[in-house]
Formats: C-alpha cells, structure tokens, sequence
C-alpha cells in the first residue's frame, strides 16, 4: 500500500440522482452507508463502500473513524460575493440602493492588496466553518480581488469558480472597468488561473444594470476563445432591476434576452436569482442548458421576492439549480441557514397556490415541487449543486475519482432546542436512510452552522468547530 | 446598606419610548449607559444610571462588572406553545395540516406528568438561552401541563403568562376537553396560580376553528368573573383557517367579530399573528386596545404569509404589538432570529409597496414603517412587547421599580464571519447609542442566540453562554 493513501470510517449520506425525479420513492436518489469506508488518495476516491467490505483491501490505510457525525460531500454555493464579507447583513434598502450605499463603498477596498488578502481569509474561514467547499464567486473590477481570491483558495486547495467582476455603468467612477481594460485583465487571469491547481474561471459581467453591450459582448469574446470558461451573472433579483434592465437594452422584450443577444446563455452559464422570470424563460434557460441558482437568504434579506423553485423546476422547462447565500446580500454563510429560507419560500408560495386566496394560482404539481424535503435540499447543496455548475465530473457525491471533499454534520448541534428534538428520531447513530433523513431535516429546520463539525478538502481535515480552521 | 442589595455594572442599553413616535430621530426612545449601574434589591430595580452617581451611594454594595457586553431589559415573547418544545420545526404542512399530523400527536402527550416536567426544563432552557425572561405561552388542554409550566417558572422565579388551552372541536377526542370542564379546570388554575409569585393568567381559547361559541362563552364568563386576567389566541394566521373559521361562525364578518361577539376583545387580549386582517380589523383592535404577537419565524415557516406591520401601525389604528417566536410553528427559541425575520419580511413587504410590481399597491409611509431598525426591532423585543402585553408597570426598561430581568449581548458572538463585520462598527465597547444600536442590528442580521451571553433573573444570573442554565 502507498503512504499516500489514507481513510475515513463513518456513516456516509450522498446521492446518485435527482430526488425530483423519484417522487414518493426519493430514497431512491440517495446512498446511505451505516458503517462505511472511504479511502482517498492524493485527494481523490479511490474507493468506498461498506466498512466490512472495503477495509478488508486496505488493511495498512490509516484510518479516521468519525462518530456519531452523518459525512456528506461538502456543500457547494452557486453564488457568494467575495468582497462583501465584511458588510453582510447591512441595513436597510432594496437592491439598488444597497448596492450603492453599503456595498460599492466596501468593495472598493478590495483593489488594496493587503485588505483583500486578509478578507480572503476571513472569506474562506467562513466558508469552512459553514461546510461549504466549493463556491462560484463575484470579486470585483479590480484584478487584485481575483488574484488575492484565488491564491487564499489554493492555500486551502479549495476547487473554486470564480473571475474578474465587470461593471462599466451603475456604481462610483473609480468602481467601473471599461470594456477593453475588462477584456485584457480577464484574458490574463484566465491563463494565469483556468484549469490550474483547483481554479476554474468564469467571465463575469456583473449583472445587466451595470453592464453596457460593449461589455457583454466582450464576454462573449471571451467565452469564443476560452470555451472551456464559466459564466457568472445575476438576473431578475428585483422589480425595479427589471425594468431598469429594460429601460438599458429596450430592443430586448425580456431580461433573458439581453443575455441571449449577446451569446452568453448557455451551458456553465448560471445566473442568480431569477425571480422574475417568466415560464418563456425558464423554457430558453432550459433549452440552453443555463442555470440558475436560488439564494432564498438574500431574496428575503434584500425584500426581492419569492422564488418560484417548483416552477423552474417543471419538468416541461427544468431548469438547473444550484442554491447560492449570496453573502453579503444574503446575511449568512451557512448553506444550512439557505436550505432554511428555501424551504420557506417554498412554503409561502405554496400558500398561494393552494388557491386558498386566489382559485386561478392554484398549482398542486407546482406545490409539490417547493415542497423541500431533506433529500431535495441536500441534494442541491451537493449533487445537485454540482450539476447546475457543470462540475459533477469533479465532485458532488462519493463516486470514485471525485474530489474528497466532505463535511462531518452534528446532528445536535444548534440551537438549545436541538438535541431533544433529534431525539424523537434515534438516541443514536441512525439505522436507516429514512432516520438519516430526518435528522437532516432537523439540521435544515433548526440548525445551522454548529451544526457542521468538521469540513474536510481533498481528503484532509480543514476545519474543526472545536478549533476552528486547521489551514 | 442591606445585605440584599446587589449591583451590576455595564454598558446599558433600554427604551423610553416607542421609537415608530420618533420617525427620523429614534435615538429619542432610547437609552443608553456607557458606563452604568444597576442596583437591585430583592430582584427589583432599586437604581440605575451612570456608575459614577450612583456607585457613590452603594459603597459597600457587591459588584458584578460585565464587559465587553450590551445589558439590555430580558426579552419578551408575545407568543409561544410550550407542549410543542420537541416538535419545533417540523416537516412540511401548513397550519391545519400540521396540527393534525405534528402538533397534537405531541402535546396528548403533556397529559403525562412527568412528561410534562422534563418538557418544562427543557423549554425554559431553550428561553434563557436564547435570552427570553418572559412569555406568554400556550399548554395544553390538560391541566397537568399548565401547572407543570407554572412549577417550572417558579423554580426559575420568571415572569410569565400562560392558561389551560382549550379546543373543544377541531382535534382527536382525547385531545378536546368541553366547554364546562374547561370553565371549572381554568377558574381553579386561576385561583390557584394567577397573581401567585410572578405567574399571570391568561384564559386561552385556542383558536376560532377549534373552539366552538359554547367555548367562548366560557371564556367570557372567566373574564367577567376574573378581569384581571389575560385573554390569549390566535387569529387570521393562514387563508385556509380564516375560511374555517368563517364556515365555523356564518353570522360574524370577519374573524375578529368572533372576538367582538363573544366579548373577548378588549385589554390584556392578545391574538397571535394577524396577517390576514382588514384595515378595519385593525381599527378595531385599535379602538379595543388587543394586541397582535407578530411571529415572522412561524409565518415563513409555515407560509402563513407576510404580517404588514407597517400597516398595523399605522397611526390612524395604531395596533399594540409584541414579538413572538410561535415556537413550534417557529423554528427557533431565539427573540434574535424572530428579528432578523420580521425584518425580511419588512423588506419583503415594501418591494410590493413601492410600487414597482403594482402601483396600486405603492405606500411609502407604509413601507416607512415597515422598516426595522434596531431601535424598533428590540424595542419590540423589550419594552414595546411589555406595553402590548400590558406588564410594562413590572418590567421592559431598566426604570425604578421595575423587575431585574435583563440579558448581556455578545456583539461578537454568532456565525464566524461576524466579529469581522462588528469591527466596522468598534473594536471595543460602543461610545455612543449610534454605536450602540449598529452593533445591536449586526446582532439581528447576522446573530442568533449565540449572542445570548448572560440572562439574569430578578437580579440572579440564570444562564450563562458558557455553563449554560444555573437554575
């Protein structure tokens, strides 16, 4: 046996499939291991399966053995904002007004290299400590913030997404990049980053508020000669974002046609957000192979609106989803705290369409679909997520040759409340997917991030909730 | 000096006034001690103001200095169900459903004496965890687990308001208890408990679709009989039940003329929720002097729907209004979380009423109010909810006279990305009230009952962060 192998003995939770598509049998999207063993090598899978099984091949592997912890993969977040980790939770307006009150003001920082290498470390402390271990992110206009993110994520050795945010309109004038200036700094980072170490880049127009077409046809430029690169853009967030879009690209009849026009949409393409969108764009969305990805933390926090997942989620326009806490327009980090509010949201559309207030909302197959089952969340804050970012190759569950990046999850930890009520499923490890099940849900309905206690990355332990991050 | 005298000194932080009076200068309502004293005898607030005066006075008096931390009034919880302590959170219905399936399948259990006890600890825990000295609670319909609640409070010697809980329709038949039986039960809890130590009673119908007019009619002969006593209830909190209810009670308009008609509304009568009630329903609450308990963590997860406190509080019918987590339709014990989401749905609220999506619907002054600051938020949380529950000549401020229920804050306490964003505010203890109330609305938007320090009682401390419960 090499010395470059080691293990992870516990019981594991990932999924193979789409609970959506296995209504009332969504066990069968899942994988459950009571007692399993998973062995990794320089990073990767190299097997797993039952304890009794597996350890039998690997009998000289050093093995880890967490107890009394469920180990799902780590979380991934489809849409955070690198820059705004100091003033997450920032009081009081609406998405335009915040924008240019609380957040360009804080972003601005970000172009001195200093202040962004130690936000970087706060950022990814966080993340850690939320069990999130791949995120895609905005920075911002300036390249110091991407450089800065970057090299704090190989640091850590974390997969990210993330690449140089354009805005040329809408913000202070030493905040804007012109168009040409956006084109060559973004060239350069991608050949510096794309596809080295664990980085992944994505061409990233801010959103179309703050985006000229000169701009968006640069991303264009850019996606034409680097394929192989993301898109990461925001969409319909609010009402009065709408139609400011609209008034800025009148010769587009919707928000998704700007991004159309400009050879954007498309697969590895993901907007956040989406809460406007009509049926036609989901379809387009669909048909593209675009993403979208739910930040429910931050539709709630900025008062945006209430996002229509069973809708997106028809099997007539599926859409990709990713769920995303959009710090700081979002006040957490926790992708724990976003299942949270995503189930909510789920809920308080549901009231509306049960046509309990208006007969012609009425919408049972829609309802059913916001229902957010543990399964359903999880799956998105994992395999799911993954999917929705073209990245399920890397990672997303526990199929061998996959990244080993994991959380330890505590069933019991959270609030004071916690314990007991766990209690009415098992006083100890769980027997059965189903008791795994419910004592995910308690995790999303009452927990948060105590409850994750350990994340690890590429096969090592990274963060502990006794000592905080190990990096 | 006697020996019964104690004192705490700290940085203090309490409200005067109501600051939706003081629009634009909210520093108006408030209070705050930089360096001040609390001086208490027999759990009563003996003085209080800046160290300097008053210490002079108390020489030979004990000291206990916190620092580092915000001493604010304990908070106060306008609404929560005791028997549902262990089933917070659960999975996936709207409230008739989750009645059905989840709640009472829970509390037939609090027939059980020893049941009901062990429930007690652990529910009392929860509330001084998450900084909660006073509640007005819901039990059950069995009269085992209002006095297992009341025994508890006295063990602990809180402040709370609570009744035998009647339904006498609307639950399996071992749950209902008649209308004669709970006239008898209730008038010896009464005379038995109310006015007893701290406890206060509160005649608890249910609510309209679970008790018929034979139920509230007793009710009505209680208070007649007992018109010192509290009246608490629920009302117009999900579409479905204020259809129920109106099926339930054909000769009544709406569902506050169930109240009217009966002869419950009036002072001392709070109904939890309210989100579906007409601007004449509020005038009438107004004109009555009922209060609402606004529960933003139960209504987003049950998707009951938006409270638009701006709207109850318009001054033309201005509603009085305490707090209250609904746990277990609220996830959370936590005054802290019930905040942060009455915020969000402040903020939700108000994209509707600036009229971007339906100009119709455009109310700045609404959406004004709708606002939570930190002033308005924990001023509801304290001496706002004393006032709307009609205790604030016994607690809420730190005033003279007063009971010494109050809670240390930890701003930098909470998620780990937290501390960091504190900093923007001081790196050491606030100077100013400004200072002050922005550490306060960090503690909203990105906190929990982790910043939930220290909680006293009657001048003792009760709970610490650290060692948790005393009692």
């Amino acid at each position: 046996m090499s010395s470059s192998l080691s293990a992870v003995r516990g019981a594991f939770f990932d999924f193979v499939d789409d609970p959506w598509k296995h209504i009332g049998n969504e066990q069968a999207s899942a994988r459950f291991v009571k007692d399993g063993l998973l062995v990794t090598e320089n990073g990767l899978i190299k097997e797993f399966g039952a304890f009794d099984e597996v350890s039998k091949r690997y009998a000289n592997v050093p093995v880890t053995h967490i107890k009394n912890r469920l180990i799902m993969p780590g979380f991934i977040d489809g849409h955070i904002h690198f820059p705004q980790t100091r003033v997450l939770g920032a009081y009081g307006a609406q998405l335009l007004d915040w924008l240019q009150e609380s957040i360009f003001p804080e972003e601005l920082k970000f172009r001195d290299r200093d202040y962004a290498r130690g936000a970087a470390k706060q950022f990814f402390d966080a993340l850690l400590a939320g069990g999130t271990t791949t995120c895609q992110a905005f920075t911002t206009s300036s390249p110091v913030s991407t450089e800065e993110f970057f090299a704090e994520a190989e640091r850590r050795n974390m997969r990210t997404i993330a690449g140089l945010t354009g805005i040329d309109r809408f913000a202070p004038d030493d905040f804007l990049i012109g168009p040409d200036e956006f084109y060559r700094e973004s060239k350069r980072l991608i050949e510096q980053y794309h596809r080295k170490g664990r980085h992944l880049y994505a061409i990233t127009p801010r959103f179309a508020v703050g985006c000229t077409s000169e701009l968006m046809n640069r991303c264009a430029q850019l996606k034409r000669e680097h394929n192989d690169c993301w898109i990461n853009t925001h969409i319909s967030e609010n009402p009065s974002e709408v139609r400011t879009a609209k008034i800025h690209f009148p010769d587009c009849n919707d928000y998704t046609e700007v991004h159309e026009k400009h050879g954007l949409l498309g697969p590895k393409f993901t907007a956040g957000h989406g809460i406007w969108l009509s049926n036609d764009e989901f379809r387009r969305f669909s048909k593209a192979g675009a993403a979208i990805s739910f930040c429910p933390l931050s539709n709630l926090f900025l008062g945006s609106g209430l996002f229509r997942l069973g809708r997106a989620l028809d099997p007539e326009h599926r859409v990709r989803i990713s769920l995303g806490c959009d710090m700081g327009g979002g006040n957490a980090f926790s992708l724990i705290r976003v299942m949270e509010e995503a189930y909510k949201v789920g809920m308080c559309n549901n009231t509306m369409l049960d046509g309990s207030v208006n007969p012609r909302e009425q919408d049972s197959a829609e309802a059913e679909r916001n229902k957010l089952s543990a399964y359903r969340a999880f799956y998105l804050a994992t395999l799911g997520g993954a999917e929705s970012l073209y990245i399920d190759d890397l990672l997303g569950n526990f199929n061998v040759g996959k990244e080993a990046d994991f959380v330890a999850l505590d069933w019991n930890g959270g609030q004071a409340a916690m314990a007991w009520h766990q209690s009415l499923v098992t006083e100890g490890t769980p027997a059965t997917m189903e008791e795994a099940a419910k004592l995910l849900f308690g995790i999303l309905a009452i927990g948060d991030d105590r409850n994750v206690d350990e994340t690890w990355i590429a096969g090592k332990r990274a963060y502990s909730k006794s000592g905080g991050a190990v990096a």
